[in-house]
C-alpha cells in the first residue's frame, strides 16, 4: 500500500519510522515541512528534513529530538571561538549534512534533489520529500516581536506566547513536483502527529498542496498530535491556546475540517469522539503514544488496517 | 622592528611563530601563499593561512603539520558516507574555520578581511595578509597530467614528478593592499624557509608583488628551506631537482637572484657560501633548523640582528 504521510519533525519522524518498519521499501513518502529550515553560518538547515531523514536512517539522537546520535561538537566550538552565532548548535556529523547539502544545492540541485542524494547513502528506502523546494519561512508574532522559527524555538526556548504565525513565501511557494506524485499516486494519505500549526500548517500553506491532497484517490487519515490536551513534545499544545484554538484532539481536528476522511484520537481522549464526529470525519481510538519502535510499527500497522477499510468501504 | 615576512606552509609558520615571540605585538605582517587554496565541499580551504593561524594561535596540530590540534573527524566520516569525496581531510575544528571564511566571504568579506576576522579571536597579535585577495591556483604539469596543487599534494602524496608549475589567475591578480603596505613600511623584509616553487613562487607571481619588494625601504633577507641538499618537510628538493635546478641552499639562492640583499644558509651548507655570494648577495650561516619553539625563536632574533647591522651598514 503506498502511503504519503505529511510530516514535520519528531512526532512526524516517529510515524514515519513505524510505517517504514512495516511497509515494503519504496512505498513510503513523507512530505516534509521546511518553513523551520535557517541559514546558520550560510549554510542550509533543515531541521525536520534531517530529523526525518536521521530517525529513517537509524542514526537520529533520539534522547536529544535531533542531530545524530554520539556526534561531536567541535565545529561548534570553534565557530564561537570566531564570534559567530551558536546557539543554533548543529554537531559534527550533521554539519557535513548542511555543508553538503548546501553544496549540492550550490551546484544547482533542488532541494528534493540534495535530500535524495543525502538520504540514499544512508539506505533510506523512504522517498523524503520537501513540500515545496521554494523559500518558505515561518514567522511568529509575540510579544517578544515578530521572531523567525528558530529564534522562536531554539535561542529563545520557546518561551514567548505566539499571538500570529506567518509564512514567508507562501504565495510564492510552489509543492514540490514529487509531492504532488506522492498525493496523486497514494492508496493512504495521512497526516502525522505533529504540530498542526508549525509543521503541518505550512505545508498546507503551499498553494496547491491542500487541493492535491483532496484530489488525491487515497483515503485520507490524520493523526492528533495532542493527547490528553499536551502535546507530547514541542509547543504546541500552548500555541493552540494563545492563538484561539483548543488546545485538544478537537481543536486538532478543527484546523483539518474539510480535509480528512477519518481522524486518529488516543484512548484517553476518546470523550472527544462525538465533537469531532461533528465536524464531518469519522474517528477512531487508538494508543498513539510512541515510546518505543514497536509502538511505531503497532501506529503505522492499525493506520494501514483503517486505511485499507475505508478502501473496502 | 617593522618585519614583513613571505611565507607559505610549516617552514614560513616556524618562522613566523619565533618572530611573533620576540616582536612587540604588530609588528609582524606575515604575506602568505594563498595558491595552495581550494573549495572542497564548496568551502574555500586555504592551507597556508591556516596553518599559519592555527600555529600563531597556538592551536595547530604540530605533528601532522596542519589543522587543529586534537581535532575530531565526525563531518569528514559522515562526508564521506555521503560520496563525497574526501581525500582532503579537514578535521571539525578545522571545518568550522572554512565555513566561517566561506560565509564572511559570501557576505562581502575579501580574503584579508576575513582572515583578520579568524585570526583576531584566537589572539593571534601578527598580521596576516594573503598575497592577494583575487583567486590564484597553483597546476603542476607532472607525468601523470596537470594536477591541481592539492590533488598533486594530499590525493596522490607528491608521488609524481613535477615537470613545469603553472599559476592560474596570476596575470589578472593584485597584490593585496594590505601585503604592499605591510612592504611598503617594513624595516626587515624575509622571504621565509618556504618551498622556493609553490610557496614563495606564486606570492612573486603576482604582478606588483616583485616590485613591491624591491621598492621596499628595509633590507630583504632570504632563508633556505633546502639544508644539506634536502627539504626539512615536503616536496621542494625533488621539485626543484625535476624543474632542472639544483637541490641545494645554491639552487635556491638563484630562484631569488637580484630580489635579496642576503641568503642565510645552515651551518651545514656553509662551502656553499662563496657561490651564493657570486650571485650578487650577502651571505650568512646560521642554525636554521627549527626543532623547537627556542629554535623558531632564536632563528627570528638573529635575522633581527643581521636585519639591525643592515639598517646600519
Amino acid at each position: 500500500m503506498k502511503v504519503t504521510l505529511l510530516a514535520g519533525g519528531t512526532g512526524g519522524a516517529k510515524l514515519a519510522h513505524g510505517f517504514q518498519r512495516v511497509l515494503p521499501p519504496g512505498d513510503l513518502t513523507v512530505i516534509v515541512n521546511v518553513a523551520d529550515d535557517a541559514e546558520p553560518h550560510g549554510l542550509l538547515v533543515c531541521p525536520d528534513l534531517d530529523t526525518i531523514m536521521y530517525t529513517l536512517g537509524g542514526i537520529a539522537d533520539r534522547e536529544q529530538g535531533w542531530g545524530v546520535a554520539g556526534d561531536t561538537f567541535a565545529a561548534v566550538a570553534q565557530l564561537t571561538r570566531y564570534g559567530a552565532e551558536t546557539w543554533f548548535r548543529i554537531g559534527d556529523a550533521d554539519l557535513a549534512t548542511q555543508v553538503r547539502r548546501s553544496h549540492l544545492m550550490a551546484g544547482g540541485a533542488s532541494l528534493t534533489d540534495a535530500t535524495a542524494a543525502l538520504a540514499a547513502p544512508l539506505g533510506v528506502p523512504t522517498h523524503l520529500v520537501p513540500a515545496t523546494n521554494d523559500r518558505l519561512r515561518t514567522h511568529l508574532m509575540t510579544d517578544a516581536g515578530e521572531l523567525d522559527f528558530q529564534a522562536y524555538f531554539v535561542q529563545r526556548g520557546q518561551r514567548d506566547e505566539v499571538r500570529a504565525v506567518r509564512f514567508e513565501g507562501a504565495e510564492a511557494a510552489r509543492p514540490s513536483p514529487a509531492a504532488l506524485v506522492a498525493l496523486a499516486t497514494a492508496e493512504l494519505a495521512v497526516i502525522g502527529p505533529s504540530n498542526p500549526i508549525v509543521s503541518i500548517g505550512p505545508i498546507l500553506a503551499v498553494p496547491g498542496m491542500r487541493e492535491a491532497l483532496l484530489a488525491s484517490p487515497a483515503p485520507r487519515i490524520g493523526v492528533s498530535g495532542i493527547v490528553g490536551g499536551k502535546a507530547l513534545r514541542g509547543p504546541a499544545d500552548r500555541m493552540l491556546t494563545s492563538l484561539g484554538h483548543e488546545p485538544s484532539a478537537l481543536g486538532v481536528a478543527r484546523l483539518y475540517e474539510g480535509l480528512l476522511d477519518r481522524f486518529v484520537i488516543d484512548e484517553q481522549d476518546e470523550a472527544l469522539a462525538p465533537a469531532i464526529e461533528a465536524l464531518g470525519m469519522e474517528v477512531s481510538v487508538l494508543p498513539t503514544v510512541m515510546r518505543s519502535d514497536d509502538d511505531r510499527a503497532s501506529l503505522a500497522r492499525a493506520l494501514l488496517e483503517l486505511g485499507e477499510g475505508m478502501l473496502r468501504g
